[in-house]
């Protein structure tokens, strides 16, 4: 899977020439409601340009769900098969148009396509209908956590299959897991790699802090494969 | 059992002379409102005039609780029993009649006839009420899905027993299925026999695209004996 | 124990000097809102003058929750302990009285007098707060169901022990089991002896219809020991 980090939760996946998009956050649009929360990170406006096969959003903040990113992909004429949880969904699905496939994706559903499987599991945040995916992709799987604490329900929801790249929050504000839940999540999961991401974006975070032999930094923007 | 594919996810079932209907859509009222959901099938009108002893509602979306075709079955003089899980039974029982038995039917209920029962099972759609029902007659299950995406709560719902026919959408749009997880859910089941429904009536979907050797589609408003 | 079977699901249950009135319907308010159903059976006014140490109400429909009954049993200068789900907790309050205790009583709660136990079930019911009650005393447990449909979830609320006495409705109208499913009901649930109640009130149901080798039809109005 080629994988490119957007920052924040933002990230694209790439295979066999579809396009997967989770939580892209390109905007300044949080900034105008909290102004303390202005991005840390330039825009690399190439992202806005691209046509997804497929978005996912874990759940209805707006720097998970943003309609000042989401304008440039979702339109009358888009073909986009959207995944979202309650309360994100009845959101998104403003957007409209005919041909884009609006999928209520809620713990415990999954929604398969010939190139790859997303599981909706439990996540636990404020926004109590939030979720997290795991990406089913040639036989292995990527599981992006979304925005979330530390809580049985969410080891309670997962499928029993061995997770090959973990994406986690490590920021430890905004009901996210700081390091130190953060690292005991990771090892709990037993994940073969893991990857913070939701930092850099409204703090100085250093993911240096987390400590663990098996963690991958992504680069901004930049594709790795995975 | 007799039973009647009324297109869309209507079905007509019939034993010792008693009449069940399923979800009977035989108007063009949805595309009152979504005007590109106007019907592709003939309306028969020979299914208008029957008097069914029971109609089941899975939920509450115009092309399964459709007015239109209930008030030919529901007046001040019909008895029927009504089964309807929250928010349609809110809804349905507007029709009034005091022979009329509206039954709430939300998932774990058991309504049981002496020529049939019926179980509710959970569906997981956008209306977080809908059900799925398995009919049992004479031995066998029929288990209707409902409106269902691919989830783990629905599984978790189902009673311990063989399913001998399996109708399920297949039509991958307004949070139902597509072919790769009707497929999935259809071998889960482990159904003798696999009957799709919810499809042809908006769209040009094609049931041969399921590959499933215990298929059987059925033909428009021909009674066939399961 | 004492008991009085009081038309409808009343019922007054005496032990030790105690008086337990529950669902005590002793009116003829419904037929002002619905007028077919009017009372068919007469009201025994001796029945209005005790005065109850408690009240169980199982949910807020009028014919269980009867302010024209309640207002005899409930002033100022009363002194009962009232035990109410939900909804009915809220309307029944209204009553008021220093001395009167309205306690809470949704699924899962037990509330315990030295004479004997109330523990709150689930039933379900178009009140979906609805409860049933297992009242315990020396040794033996009496459980109402309240007006409920055959559910898995009623089931799942029952705690670990053996019941005696089983009170179910039968009348198979308005979110009650019909005759199958409360015969399944009492099969299901092995209770020693099954009381069929809620009918005769609105309806000519007959409870010689129910097949049940225990079951015991209550003389109305008439008290016996169980």
């Amino acid at each position: 899977m080629k994988i490119t980090w957007l920052g924040q939760a933002g990230l694209l996946f790439e295979t066999g020439g579809k396009k997967i998009l989770i939580d892209p956050y390109l905007s300044d649009s949080v900034a105008k409601i909290e102004p303390q929360n202005y991005r840390r990170q330039p825009i690399d406006e190439r992202f806005l340009k691209i046509a997804p096969d497929m978005i996912v959003i874990t759940h209805s903040h707006a720097d998970h769900l943003d309609k000042e990113t989401l304008c440039h992909y979702l339109s009358k004429d888009s073909s986009v098969t959207v995944l979202a949880p309650s309360g994100a969904w009845q959101e998104i699905r403003s957007f409209g148009g005919l041909k884009n496939n609006y999928v209520l994706f809620d713990n415990g559903t999954t929604w398969t396509e010939s190139f790859a499987s997303f599981r909706a599991v439990k996540a636990e945040h404020s926004d109590k209908n939030a979720i997290g995916v795991i990406v089913g992709e040639n036989g292995k799987n990527y599981y992006i956590t979304g925005d979330t604490l530390y809580n049985e329900k969410v080891f309670e929801s997962l499928p029993d299959c061995a997770i090959d790249f973990l994406f986690l929050p490590i920021n430890g504000v905004g009901n996210n897991m700081n390091f130190h839940d953060a690292k005991r999540f990771a090892q709990r999961i037993g994940a073969k790699h893991v990857i913070p991401i939701h930092f850099g974006m409204f703090d100085n975070v250093d993911p240096s802090e987390i400590k663990l032999k098996n963690k991958k930094v992504l680069p901004l923007y930049q594709s790795v494969i995975l």
